[in-house]
């Protein structure tokens, strides 16, 4: 499920860094940004505090092409951000790039965001009726917006006034002055982590981003917590204790890295769980589990272990093939997905196969995929998804179709099926995923069953 | 006076095109700018209508760098602008360049400005303190700020209760809707003309942008003008009679295109009339007259003619030293202008020179200059000016270097032409110069007698 | 066994395309290049016949990056053939890059060359001796240089003439007139396949750059092998009997794409018969078998089956680095693998784990992945090769470091467990590899066992 | 004269280094190419001794672009040369850029070569005959086949009898080991230069490559001179005493730089000294002299102080319109002149021109300039060329249009007049071009009166 146009997209990664001793913090931002680029390919930057003022260097790329070179030099600092980000629908301008930074009456501010507000456009009315002007169309312009406009004398009630306004998904690092602050949403949507090493104090998404610089010793940031860390070292407060929980799960299921361990749990694990729990659902006579990589491969070990039936790696996958790539003179899927995924044909041939992927968004690349297999020999080829049908859009921060484009809505399994040639479908039940997770009560399936955990503004 | 670090520097030139019948907008904007290359060439940007919204393309960079790409396809629009700009003290940032656009209460505005604001602090404080976030150092995002705030219903009474609030120098073209606005502050500061031709109305800071489309037609916006095209035609409205007029001498004197014709006048003639003044106050003898290329060529003209002492060539530029051109490995003032200015041996060998350039800033350059032509032979060399000594900042968007730099407020002329080596030096009288204008009264001289038509904010 | 410096390295990958009725040959080049992409990454390029002559492009870089904007317009000519490319010792000097066009006696002919020639230092020394002047360091300009000499009238007896003369690894394919020559040499070093479909005849190193064209009707050009297309059709001639047999064993071992057939084995099912065959050798006591991602994966499910040990994804790679990326201000090679490699800390806490690679050339990158996988909990790590020890270079285009950089020259394999911190280390046998193959016989060794089969010339 | 597909055009520069005692060669190389841009612009490149061995950087582009990255760090060297170039007809290929470096038998050699061979194809053609591969289509590497396939086991020895062979234009400069050879054909088609500072030694095309390191102690190399420079010192020697003389007289009408002194005139003075002549032949009654900027301004000043008419820059040019500028969208010849040359109406408005150019060639630029001059108000338009009429193609390094393209060819002057809207027009006679010479008997006029001093191979 990850060829252009039919996949899931994230928007964002972020990272901080705070020494109070200082070191370089372009370097260390470098590398954890690296490690998030799965979460973000189309832009990336850094704020950072350099000789007593924030400097911000983004653009349109990925972290290598668009930060190696800040990092020639040794640049020392004690205090600075990071952002990778997709670009949502309406193109990739670099307007949306970030870190935002921006001087107000509080000074200078830098903001790097994850999460999309679901009251986004209420806030934005607002502020445009009473003036502010917009120089992009993400989210985060508005939260720096009602921080300058916050009549609160210390930035610290600033940031907690504006936090009471903000409603909807917000893993998200600021610098002031010379002070971090990390502020997850109190449904708290996203990942975010922080952790400590010597002096040294970083935030990120995810844990690897972390663990790249050997950083060990992290916790998650909770939901509704407002972390400030200076001189004086790191203080937590819960601003908001009342959310209603919505951990985004296909956060364990697709976008986070599977060294990463978020909302508590290994994301490989949780991956293996959901192929277990799908073999156990299932009773198909197959000969042996492919997964599609590298989306499927996680859960495929699962269903293997669970079922009995042993793994093939059936399909590979081109990696020279990423997002930068585009490929010329041709708008034509198939050859798109075959450059990417190629059946091994000695492996499949005269094979029932039971093919793992992790959802199904418009149906198109499992299509080409059945083929493929199809043509290379496999005798039977039964689909299955680790995950329930996706039903409904998310106002969180994943780009999901439009509800026409999901299939789900659409077809039934069955005409699933028959659509994409497979000779059998299965969806892996909600109530099954849940099995799989320590708290189920603490996750958002709004896209599978349209629960939203808060009121959102619809079209 | 040319070298780096050692002229004076404009800030912007600006463009706009308006056809309702519709044309390739991006393709004049393109030729407009690009004839305006010379006011700017640190980055360029255009904003155009495009399927019914405005989108602005802009990089850091020379016209042909940032801007041919956009002209590989036909792209039919109504209304565009394009601003080139040259960086001000603190760096060349993205942030910075110009067109801007925002999308506010009234819709989405572009905007590009040539000039500066003297109030610009008052108005940023004022707009900080009110709750406004800055996300550049440009004056010309906090015009953005007052249109957004203006209670007026209307966008046209928004824009003239903006430009009452405005001081200082701004000739600037905006979009709103459909509509093109043409704006000119009330003392003129910055050249800008209008002109038309069929269908086209064409607006630009120079004629010579206009006669590249061969747009004859054409006449200078007035000080205090508000010119409003669109559907219906072209309007124009005196939105303030009062502005003491301060039309920019050094447009005429050093900054304009020779073939523009500025404020009535046409550029290459006023610089002969300057060289010709220069040469009736002196009495020198010398035998040949030499100018400084490219910024002293029209004057000696001037000069050799109403002496009648031979112009020569004595000295050769090398086109291919732009400003993009940094030397590697150097920061040697005199290879960098050995690099760029060649004295012709054979032509000034055992010669009396009288050496013709426009202004003196700090004066390192004519001192190398002066070193290189004695080296190359000539028997003496006389430096003459074709402006008074400049002693005080600007604050309309010339970047003059501070008081202190300023050689003519640390040395006489006679000092300064011993520091710099020169057998005599003379600047053209302040008097003299105004005998070359057809309307004297009609300028700013604030850089050469401290009289600034509008108050400023001193540091 | 594939961070930098700590791998063996492949030359080249070639491709050709011939098509009497004439198609888009740069783009089928495009498309094959890009499957063949693992086989060199430094320079890329292609030469193709474009009204009545011979053109070529090429440049450093992927293929992408390199031939992408030769593909936005339609170009249709009959026949082409293409290049990628590692450097050799001596840096990545665009000297070096194929395809190369050479005019001489003969007409045009343009090269593309995959393998070293094992007599090209005596065929240099000739060629200087009589007068050839060399502009790159590869072999592949030798070969030109004697067809150029040759005093055959007729192109295929002068290549004829030249094929006798060469010794060592060619599989090649050239453009003379409008006629393409295939040819792989007496020992069958690499692999080389053609294909046909339609009017199109393609040659390819591997079946998965036929395959991404749908092309599935290909069998292996046989050493020895030299193969005419042109419009009269395609005729096969060998031209050699008697070659040694010498295909290179590593090209099933890590070189080719899992998805591609050589040799008449499929690469992934071989890589399976290693892990299952080490297996059998083994009786080690462990939890999980965990392969080291991408060279040990095909290997350690044959393993695993093999065995019983259920496979775990104890580690995961980052796609994003690619030989692209040069991590900057960092020589450390700890920070490399710890930016490509990450272990799952949950899968592989307290375990007993199987590590399976393909084989050992320095042994740094393997003792930092058993420091990483100890430090995230792993209680044994028993690192197994799928190949038997590495001890000689190779002289038929593999990048092997000198043989007292290989690890195996100078401990035995206890002192390498030992040194790299693993508790057990394990080789497969030379005569187990030999079981893994369908014809033993037809296979060069020598890297394994010093037995060249051909002479060659060492230092 | 000078716009796009409407000029002649050079095809190189070339420019060396020595100092046994070690200095920063390529950037000494950087800044005489740099002075030498005018002679070409397509590609740049330099050679150098670099730890033993020679190596090459060159590509396509302008000196500033291609080699500002090789000078970021300290290279210190005793000997470099360096190339800048035109492209030939053909199109603009890497493979043509020099210099060239090769190994053979003689060891390393690396050549930069200005000028065309006139007995080319008869070399090439034996030369392949022979057996040799041509890897570019440029006379250059046919010098290095003759060397590699002498017999001398002395190089200098080889030099010698490889120059023996070469007829036509060759200034050229070659490495071998570490020793600096300086070449000049019998006829000293092309100017080259060699000067001494302290421990070094310069070679250059221009003095104006020379001079901008300071170098003034400089001389001629003689034609038919050799001259060897290594640790020993600089030692002369006549290869060939019986050339017939054949200094380019173009280099002196347009192709050098005004300050560059060559064939021991000063250009400059020599440009002034044509345009007298012209005036002095000429009595035509007139306002006015306009120059066309920058081909014709040294001889307007010659040909005003003679007419007694007054100089008026009735034509300014836009510098930032370079040979790199590619004017998207259009193929309109007078789009491209209109934003190159721009009329100053003020200066022009009613006056009677005498237009002053170098030389005609195919007429089109011409007749555009006329018609914009007329728009802009001039009463009439004298043309005048510093030249006579072109009638010959070269062989000797200059790219003339074909003998059908050349206006002179076609119509009288009267015709010319006619077609391109003058109201009259004047070439300079050849006789009267010979008087503004010292040495008139030392030049080629063959472009004017087909009279080749050294036979040439016509198509």
């Amino acid at each position: 499920m990850n060829a252009q146009n039919d996949s899931l997209r994230h928007h964002c990664g972020v990272a901080g860094f705070f020494n109070q001793e200082g070191e370089n913090i372009p370097e260390r931002l470098f590398y954890s940004l690296f490690s998030l680029q799965h979460r973000g390919q189309e832009s990336a930057g850094i704020a950072y505090k350099k000789d007593g003022h924030l400097v911000v260097y983004k653009d349109l790329g990925m972290v290598s092409g668009v930060l190696s070179r800040y990092l020639a030099e040794q640049r020392v600092s004690t205090v600075g951000i990071g952002h990778v980000r997709y670009s949502t629908r309406g193109g990739n301008r670099l307007e949306n790039a970030q870190p935002i930074l921006v001087s107000c009456n509080k000074g200078e501010i830098a903001l790097a965001h994850n999460g999309n507000l679901s009251n986004a456009r209420e806030l934005r009315s607002l502020l445009e009726s009473e003036g502010s002007i917009f120089q992009s169309s993400s989210d985060s312009e508005i939260i720096l917006h009602l921080l300058a406009r916050s009549r609160q004398t210390l930035f610290y009630d600033a940031l907690k006034e504006t936090l009471g306004l903000l409603r909807g998904a917000f893993s998200m690092i600021l610098i002031h002055n010379a002070t971090l602050y990390t502020v997850r949403d109190p449904s708290g949507f996203r990942p975010l982590f922080i952790g400590f090493k010597g002096t040294t104090v970083a935030v990120a998404s995810e844990t690897c981003a972390l663990e790249v610089h050997g950083i060990q010793d992290s916790r998650e940031v909770q939901p509704g917590e407002l972390i400030t860390t200076d001189h004086e070292g790191t203080r937590a407060e819960l601003f908001n204790r009342e959310g209603t929980p919505g951990r985004c799960v296909f956060e364990l299921i697709y976008f986070a890295r599977p060294d990463s361990r978020i909302f508590n749990q290994s994301v490989h694990l949780t991956r293996k769980k959901t192929g277990a729990a799908l073999a156990r659902c299932d009773n198909v006579t197959a000969d042996i589990v492919v997964p599609v990589p590298d989306s499927g491969s996680n859960a495929a070990l699962g269903y293997a272990e669970a079922s009995g039936i042993p793994m093939e790696y059936g399909l590979t996958r081109n990696h020279y093939v990423g997002r930068s790539f585009i490929m010329p003179n041709t708008s034509e899927r198939e050859l798109a997905v075959r450059m990417k995924l190629h059946p091994v044909k000695e492996a499949i041939k005269g094979k029932r196969i039971v093919l793992i992927d992790d959802s199904l968004v418009r149906g198109t690349t499992s299509k080409i995929l059945v083929k493929l297999l199809k043509e290379a020999g496999a005798r039977e080829v039964h689909l299955r998804l680790c995950a329930p049908e996706i039903k409904w859009p998310c106002y969180f921060g994943i780009d999901i179709p439009t509800r026409k484009e999901l299939i789900s809505n659409t077809m039934t399994p069955e005409e699933i099926a028959r659509f994409i040639g497979a000779d059998s479908l299965m969806f892996l039940p909600l109530e099954e995923l849940k099995g799989c997770l320590d708290d189920p009560g603490g996750y958002c399936y709004a896209c599978f069953n349209g629960q939203y955990p808060v009121p959102v503004e619809t079209e």
